[in-house]
């Protein structure tokens, strides 16, 4: 019978094909890559695995992860406290933090409506939305959920949610990519850039 | 100024980055990814990084990756021991193993000679080969280097330090990779599969 390797390559290839993104075969590389590297790497990336869950947590106000109970922008007072871009994923605000052209304040709400995938309305931060928005401070509400089909679902019923609050609410523009050509676009994204066309 | 990532996620980001094959994406992915699942993934996966360096070492006789002392190859009676081949990676076992189709044992060689990455013969485990093979048990060294500059320049150089010792040496044949076609196999390729060419 052939050799298989021993216990320990086996446990951490198996755990790293767990990873979105890395299948058996990478697995296997980066852990010959771990056992041929020195001992500090490995510790480090150990370390930095168990202070990700151990050192955060989600902002009081906005959900967005933080290490502290309010996050580094909730407690910003140069951001704008009267503008909140409503996102599906932290890592959205990553995004847009990265354009520089946003200042103002966000609220994510760690997923979106899904029947298929068994996510309802109540497995998101929206309470924790409504919460904040009960006060008065906040005048306007952006949704910036993907134009996806669940983007879409969740994008509606939130409208229905907070359009009685008497907060204005708008959404980011649908519309043709940057560097895109009109030629090779979908249907949809063609038919939202017109319904959505902007004075010029 | 836009904010930035929080710094456990950004250490996370900066160490999967560090990984063959995972750029700054998809380390950003998989760290996003271990912020939503249980903390139980996480911690299994930072434990097989630290039980990776801690439980393995190299095999006293094959330097292969092994938990203990002497590998599970080394110490298998139903391994031929007069036979050995010579690979560059503990991966390569793998691969071969994988195969079923050898039953001699191994001499890893943890890399090639590589003058450009200032890889020399001193760095390789030539010295380990060497003596394993003074008591004169072994019959046969097949050499399983890759099939690269680096890897026949190797090839090479251990050919001319193991001959004088009277043990036959051979190497794994180099030919036309099974299911390709001649149109598009390469010259270095046609040459050596000719120049090998095998009575039928």
């Amino acid at each position: 019978m052939p050799e298989l390797p021993s216990d320990p390559i086996n446990s951490l290839i198996k755990e790293l094909s767990s990873l979105p993104g890395i299948g058996p075969k990478s697995a296997q590389r980066i852990t010959y890559y771990l056992l041929r590297t020195n001992e500090t790497q490995v510790t480090a990336l150990a370390d930095a695995l168990i202070t990700l869950k151990k050192k955060t947590k989600l902002c009081r106000i906005c959900c967005n992860v933080s290490e502290n109970d309010i996050c580094s922008i909730c407690s910003n007072p140069n951001r704008n406290p009267t503008l909140v871009l409503i996102v599906e994923q932290p890592q959205d605000i990553v995004a847009i933090e990265h354009t520089g052209a946003y200042h103002g304040r966000y609220h994510v709400l760690h997923g979106s409506i899904s029947p298929t995938e068994g996510v309802g309305e109540n497995d998101l931060r929206i309470q924790e939305l409504l919460a904040r928005l009960q006060d008065g401070a906040v005048k306007e509400v952006v949704i910036g959920t993907n134009p996806t089909r669940e983007g879409e679902t969740t994008a509606l019923y939130l409208k229905k949610l907070i359009s009685p609050l008497g907060i204005k609410v708008t959404r980011l523009a649908r519309g043709l990519p940057f560097g895109s050509e009109l030629e090779y676009a979908d249907d949809t994204t063609i038919s939202n850039a017109f319904e959505g066309r902007q004075d010029f």
